[in-house]
Order: structure tokens, then sequence, then C-alpha cells
């Protein structure tokens, strides 16, 4: 069986980790501009509903972190580095297109929202597959 | 010395791992449920107890999420898959545990919590004991 | 061209790992206190503006884990266990200031907040370096 990948070893899953990071550095960028412009100063996170639908839109990205970071590596660990990282990418797509809809109307949030999740079930798919390789190939 | 587990080497805990973002994720859905139930529409995370307990629920697990994860694969590296494994699924136990109390009354959240902490402490410990190791005998 | 590290073999930055996991927990033990102190009962999180600058400084670190843990360990695997375990020591140290000055008003939030970013970028330019050197050595 192939063995799972080194880690270290897969520079375009590297670099889509680096461009989901910058892409939610920049929804809390978002924050900062929507605060001095609804006139919401730290530490208040409510007040005004334009000011805390882009709020959320960094909550749910900080909230989506914990499961995209790490069923991207293993997928990426067991079924290498470029379908990993593709997916990655239209997770980072959804995402965004989330983040731009959200912050017209809470209503217009869901495709963008469907995306993202399709690619985390993608990654967690490839992750469970690679896992049970794993384990039934290397006793 | 034995030398560190390679990361990608560790299928049970990628296993717990992909069960803990699952178990998170559902932390999650009921959040979206309680909304549906208790009238709360987004962007808004408070308005009515009940709702805030599911809510918070999921943010401590959210909370957590930086310290379980990293702890889990730093121990699982240095100590082998089956003890961080079991440890993550100890975590997991605790979390449920804290998720079905909670959402009753906050004030039945300690158990739960406790366990979860615990299980968290230990890993801890299996962490820090492979660094100083690692640090003792390659030198 | 050098060979990432293996992620296992990097003990200093795992040391420096356990110490930010440890530092953001306790901005989660001063928010239990802050409750105490201020009379405010989980679930809620509003009500002072003294406790809610608490509040807000473990989210604020909550929100930087997921820049800060993936782009610590891809520096580390690329450019090596000493030189981002440093900048491990100065986000934490960055963290530690916001954490005091934020405590005692929203206004004094910057040098710390500035520190960490910078520590944050650092990484991220030692990240992005290592992954273009592996792309374009290892073809």
């Amino acid at each position: 069986m192939p063995l799972p990948h080194s880690l270290s070893a897969l520079p375009w899953t590297a670099l889509v980790t680096v461009l989901a990071i910058l892409f939610y550095f920049y929804t809390g960028v978002r924050v900062g501009r929507a605060r001095r412009k609804f006139g919401i100063a730290a530490p208040a996170v409510t007040g005004d509903p334009d000011f805390e639908r882009v709020f959320r839109v960094q909550m749910n990205t900080l909230e989506w972190m914990p499961v995209f970071l790490p069923l991207l590596w293993l997928c990426a660990a067991y079924q290498g580095d470029a379908g990993a990282a593709v997916l990655g990418l239209v997770w980072i797509g959804g995402r965004i297109l989330y983040m731009i809809r959200y912050s017209e109307a809470a209503a217009k949030r869901g495709p963008g929202f469907g995306i993202q999740a399709a690619a985390c079930v993608a990654l967690l798919i490839g992750a469970l597959v690679g896992i049970a390789r794993l384990m039934l190939f290397s006793a």
C-alpha cells in the first residue's frame, strides 16, 4: 500500500493553509472596519445588525477553522497534496461567497455556506478512506 | 531512545480527530436547531437563556479545540498512537456529558467539564514528557 | 536543497506550542474569575465593560490561535526548530502585554497586539519562503 505522505512535504496544502489563514485574517480586518463605520467600539460586539453580520462572518469562519484545517491535512497526508489543495481552494471560494452574501443579508448566506461545507465533507471522506486503508493494510 | 512517531502514521489518533470534529460540528447543528426552536434569528446570539446555553456549549467546545487537538497530536507523536487516542476518546466522552448537562442547566456543567479538562492535562503531561526526552537524549 | 524537517522532531516548537496553549488557557481562567468578580453568571458574556474586556482578551487570543499555530509549525517545518520557536516566544510575549493592557483599558491594547501580529507576519514569511523553495527545487 502507498505510505502516508510526510506532512512537511505537502507544499500545495501548506500554501492553501496560508491562503485560508490570510482569508480568515481578512474577515477580522473587516470587523475592525465595520466597528468604525457603524460606531461599535470594542469590547462591544452587538448594537447594529449590519455590524453583527460582519462580525458573525468572522466568527463563523473561526468556528470552521478547526474543522477545515485538520481535515485538510489528514486528507493531504493520506490522499496526496494536489487533491487536498484543490478541495481547500473550493473551501476558500465558498467562504468568500459566504462573506460577500452574508454581509448583504443573513438570508443570502446559504450557497457559500453549502459549498464550503461540501468541501469539508469531501476532505472528511478522503481522510476516513485513508485512515481505513492504513488500519487494514498495515496490520 | 525511541524516535518520535511520524504524524501521518497515527491512524487511531487521526480517527479520534475526525470523531472530535464530527462531535464539534454537531454542537453547531444544535445551535441551528435551537435558533428555530427559541426564535433567535441570525446574527443574534442572545435573547433566551435556553438558547444561550446551547450556543455556549458550541462556543466552549470551539474554545477547547486549539487546546485539545495540538496536545492530542503532540502526545501521539511522542507517546504513540493508542494511548493518545484513548485519552482523546475520554475527552469526547467528557464533552458529550458537558453538552447534555449544560443544555439542561448551567449549574450542571461541572462533571463533564472536569473529565475533558483532565483528559487534556493527561495529554499535556504526555507531550511534555516526550518533549523533555527528545531534548535530553537527542543532543 | 535542505529537506523539510519532520514535524515530530521539533521539540522547541512543540514546547512553545504547549506554552501558547497554557497561556491561552490562562486567559480563560481569568474569564471565570472575572465572572465571579463582576457577577456575570454563565451563559451571559455581556453586562459590564470590565468583564467584557477580560472576555474579549480570551476571544481575541482564540481568534488568533488558528493563525498562529499553523504558521508556527509551517515555519518550523521549512526553516527549522529554533527560529520558529523564538518567534513563537515573541508572539506569547506580545499576547501577555495585550492581555495586561486590554484588561486596564480598550485603548491600551495596541502595542501588544502589534507585537504578536508582527511575530505572525514573520512566521508567515518563513512559511512562504519555505513553500516556494520546496516547489522550485523539488520538481
